[in-house]
């Protein structure tokens, strides 16, 4: 057998469930309240422990978050869960305090072109609101994500993200002290080289932090990004339910990772996720259902 | 940047198209010889320069093959370029060596089931055939490819398939002197624990020989495992246009690697390919006029 740490895994995985924030964020067809808290009570009976459920974001931006105060109040209360909400301005912070949320995430966009078109600011005027709200989130009591987005590419954008650009933003936001940083590969453009190097590079200067990623399967190769991540030690990663989801701002950019085939692929390099596959499957049918149609990635319940 | 060993890949990889013979053996749309010709000199116009064109198999079992002898006289001859055919039996090399077909793949099975429904012989009595086969392939002058399908598990069997078999069988196959050795993921079942390992396994002991791998993406991380192996030192791979294909024996196994896109994944890690990406996608697009509908994995010319 290979003694090469290029074989190395983490012996146990985490998995965020984002298919109520980033799933249905694009989805025309609005979901009620209570069938989301009914999809929320399935992926809970899998094992997920953590679920970004909503954004607090204009309703007129994206209509199926204009629910987020409903939903919050109506969210399972179960020991051991975690829900989080993204919040995009200073503003969406203010109602994500008045709603009770626990926990945030803040971002920024390492791409220049991406940050005028998702927030109306250049990345270092967006930085220094993040920064702001990262310290008002704190001060409220709330647990924070912070995170860079597009932070290995950008569709609006011609070339890669530089490592060192990415660190600096990274590094920025750190120092406000947030619980747990995300690199978002919001376009799925990103490599396993940059992956691997962008995650070692966080975990030598962001010590002791929770380092987590948010991957998208754009391109075709996003397991490839996985596996870089998993090598250079990640053991968090934000899923949806049948890879649903994308970003409404961004052309081209579809599909998160499957919660099916990650949970499945982990299980087979003997990573545990404390997930049970059968159940996780009934809560994607469910989501057909909701939907109306196929989920883009299926995954039977058979063998692999 | 990190200097671990898993971030470092082979400064050049080569594909070979198998398009023609994994990519069309199931289809019910039988392509005439011009028209494969044809298709052939569009991959080549982008670069390719090796190709498993056929197998020389029972017209009855695969009807799509069954002009393998007809497609061989009017193949484009072009310095540099090389074709082989995949034989299953000892008929089949008889046929091959009658038309003058300069490389074979000669494969057994690792799976026992497997090795039965595809060659009607379990696995030791294939690989004392396959044998047979490879000497006298090379008494007759041909370059051998030699593999083990079904390398890493079966569809038709229950567990992984251990490693120490592969090598096994892998060992006994490249004793008869074969120039090249292949791991196929038949079912697209492998994870890249054992595609790491197994590669390692076979490079200590198949030492200076050429080692290529066939990996199909049935399981959805497929280029998980092409990132191991390219760690492991892989610098050759099986491809078809749009991942057309599939083996017609083996339920739930589906889907080759897109060659559109791995090229432009090695291309994102700055590895050479020789390969002009417009000028393929220019013969997927005559691929699919040819299939009358979308291949299964499509490419935009685009930013990836």
């Amino acid at each position: 057998m290979a003694a090469d740490g290029s074989n190395q895994y983490p012996a146990r995985v985490f998995l965020r469930d984002v298919t109520l924030r980033d799933g249905l964020q694009s989805e025309e067809i609005l979901v009620s309240v209570a069938d989301k808290t009914s999809l929320i009570e399935k992926i809970l009976a899998a094992g997920i422990r953590e679920l970004e459920v909503t954004s607090f974001v204009s309703p007129k931006r994206v209509p199926a978050m204009a629910d987020a105060e409903e939903l919050w109040k109506a969210l399972p209360e179960i020991e051991g869960v975690r829900y989080s909400a993204l919040v995009l301005s200073q503003k969406g912070l203010d109602r994500a305090i008045h709603a009770g949320v626990e926990e945030v995430g803040v971002f920024v966009s390492a791409s220049e072109a991406h940050s005028r078109r998702n927030s109306g600011q250049g990345i270092e005027e967006a930085l220094r609101e993040a920064l702001k709200m990262i310290r008002l989130a704190r001060q409220a009591g709330m647990r924070v994500r912070a995170g860079v987005m597009n932070a290995f590419g950008c569709h609006l954008e011609a070339g890669p993200i530089p490592v060192e650009k990415v660190l600096g933003l990274a590094e920025a936001l750190h120092r406000e002290g947030p619980e747990e940083m995300v690199l978002a590969d919001t376009s799925g453009i990103g490599n396993p080289r940059q992956v691997f190097e962008s995650i070692s590079g966080c975990r030598q200067s962001l010590n002791c932090c929770r380092l987590s990623l948010h991957l998208h399967n754009a391109s075709g190769w996003a397991f490839a990004n996985l596996l870089a991540a998993l090598q250079a030690g990640v053991d968090t990663f934000d899923v949806t339910l049948g890879g649903l989801g994308g970003c409404p701002f961004l052309p081209g950019a579809a599909g998160n990772l499957s919660e099916e085939v990650v949970v499945r692929f982990l299980e087979s390099l003997g990573i545990e996720t404390g997930i049970h596959l059968p159940s996780l499957l009934l809560a994607s049918g469910s989501l057909e259902e909701l939907l109306g149609r196929p989920l883009p990635v299926r995954c039977s319940g058979g063998p692999p």
